[in-house]
C-alpha cells in the first residue's frame, strides 16, 4: 500500500518564532496536521504555538486528538489506539500527516511512541523528523548560562525517576538539566541542599512562554504547585549568581579576559 | 556608556531551513554580522549555513573573524583578544552585533567565551541569545531513534575527556552522546566492544549537512580518519538495528500496538 508520508515535527519551546523555517514549510504543505491534546477541555500547547505561525491553509485539515495525561492505561491504551487509528486513516487514503509536538519530536514526547507504532501499523511508510529547540538549549538561553563548553558534561535526568542517584550524577558531570521537577521540588532542594549546588541552581518554568519564571532561590518556591513544563539547572561550574544579571558568570577566567587583563 | 545590542545567535546543524525564524530576523535586522572564522582560508561553516537564509541587506556589515583552531594559548589568546576588539569598536559605536555559531551558541561554541568576556569588557551590555536547533536533537532526528522518553536519562560527554568514566556513565544513562569522536575512536570502540554496546552504538558525521554520513558499523571505520563534527550516539534502549531503516527500532512495546495487537 502507498501510504502518505508521516512526519513528526518540533515546534520548539513556546515562541513561535522559535520554529524552524522548515517546520512552518512542512506544516504549510501537508495534507493534514495531527494536534495532541490532552483533554478535550484545554488547547493543545503545539498548536497554540504553531497555530499562527502556519496560519490558514486552504484544504488542509487539523485532525484533534486526544493524549489523555495520566499513567493509566485502562485510560491511554484505548485513546492512543483511536488516535493512531484516526492518523492510519488518513495515511492508507495517501494523505501526508504532520504530526507536531512541543519542543523536540524524540526528546521527551508523544510522538515518539507514533514513531515506535508506525512500520508494524503501516509497513513500508515514509517517515521524516523535522528537529527542533528543545528546552536542552531553551533553558540555557534564558538563563543566559553555558550548557558546556569544551570539557564539560552535561547529563539529563527526569527528576521523578533520577533523585536517588543523583549525588553520584553531580560527581560525574558538570551541567545537570533536571526535567519536570514539579512532584518532586521539596526533596530535590534537600539533595541539593546537602551536595552544597543550592546556590548553583535555578528554576526554569515555561522558558521562552509569555509567562516564562526563573527562580534562582529553590527553597523560596520548593512547596509552591510548580508548572508541568518546569526544569532546574545545576552548573558546577563558575556560574555564581546567575541571575544577577546575565552575565554574572564572569568570574570564570576567559580567552578574551585573559588576553589582556583588562576591559576594552 | 550607550553599548549596541550583542547577540549570540545559533544557525543550527547544517541545513539553512532549520534556522529559526528568530535567527533569520535578527541577522536580517543587526548593524554588523560577525563571523568566526577557524582560518584565513576556510569559509565559515555558520556563515554557509546562514548566509543564502539570511541574503544581502543593505548597509549591514559582515564583519570575519579569526578564531584559529588550536589549543596553543599564545595563538589563541592575542587572536581572541582581536576579534574580541573588533567587535567592541562596533558595540562602542553603539552598533548591534550578532555573533554567529554553528549549533547553539551555548552548548560548545565560541561565543561561551564572547558571553563570559563581555560584562567586563563593556559594563552594561545588553545581550540576547537566539537558541538554536543543536546535533543533540539533529543526530537522533537523522538516526530516526529517540534522545529519551519518559524515564529515559541522557549524558553528553566530550570524547577525548570523558572515556575513562564511559562505564560509570554506560550503567547511570539510557542514552550517551560521545561528542567529536574523531580523534579517539579506536579507543572508544574498544570501551564499547567490552560493554557490550557495540550494537547499541551509531556514528553520525555533518548531520542534517549535505556530506552527512551515518554508519552503524563502528569497527569499520574506526580506523579512518574521522570527521570533526562527529558523534557516536549510543542507546541502551530496545533500539537494535537503527540503520536497518528509520522504525527498526520497533521491536520495542509501544502503547498503540499493546493497544490492538495488531496492525491497523
Amino acid at each position: 500500500m502507498n501510504y502518505g508520508k508521516l512526519y513528526g515535527v518540533g515546534v520548539g519551546t513556546g515562541s513561535p518564532d522559535l520554529m524552524t523555517v522548515r517546520a512552518v514549510n512542512v506544516l504549510q504543505s501537508v495534507d493534514v496536521i495531527a494536534i495532541p491534546n490532552s483533554s478535550k477541555h484545554t488547547k493543545s500547547v503545539a498548536w497554540r504555538i504553531a497555530g499562527s505561525a502556519v496560519g490558514p491553509v486552504e484544504g488542509q485539515e487539523r485532525l484533534d486528538l486526544l493524549f489523555p495525561m495520566t499513567k493509566d492505561p485502562a485510560i491511554t491504551v484505548p485513546a492512543w489506539n483511536e488516535a493512531f487509528n484516526q492518523i492510519g486513516e488518513r495515511l492508507k487514503a495517501g494523505k501526508s500527516v504532520a504530526f507536531i509536538t512541543e519542543g523536540d519530536p524524540l526528546f521527551y514526547s508523544t510522538y515518539i511512541y507514533l514513531h515506535k507504532a508506525a512500520p508494524e501499523r503501516w509497513p513500508g511508510i515514509e517517515t521524516e523528523i523535522v528537529p527542533a529547540v528543545s528546552s536542552f538549549t531553551a533553558v540555557p538561553s534564558v538563563i543566559g548560562a553555558p550548557i558546556a563548553d569544551g570539557q564539560e558534561r552535561v547529563a539529563v535526568v527526569p527528576a521523578s525517576y533520577g533523585l536517588d542517584e543523583l549525588p553520584a550524577i553531580l560527581k560525574l558531570f558538570d551541567t545537570v538539566l533536571l526535567m519536570k521537577v514539579s512532584s518532586v521540588m521539596p526533596r530535590l532542594v534537600e539533595i541539593l541542599e546537602a551536595e552544597g549546588m543550592l546556590d548553583k541552581s535555578v528554576y526554569v518554568s515555561k522558558a521562552t512562554m509569555p509567562l516564562q519564571m526563573i527562580e534562582a532561590d529553590l527553597k523560596k518556591i520548593a512547596n509552591d504547585k510548580c508548572d508541568y513544563f518546569s526544569m532546574v539547572m545545576v552548573s558546577k561550574g563558575e556560574r555564581n549568581g546567575i541571575l544577577a544579571g546575565r552575565f554574572a558568570d564572569t568570574a570564570a577566567a576567559d580567552a578574551g579576559n585573559n588576553a589582556n587583563g583588562q576591559a576594552v
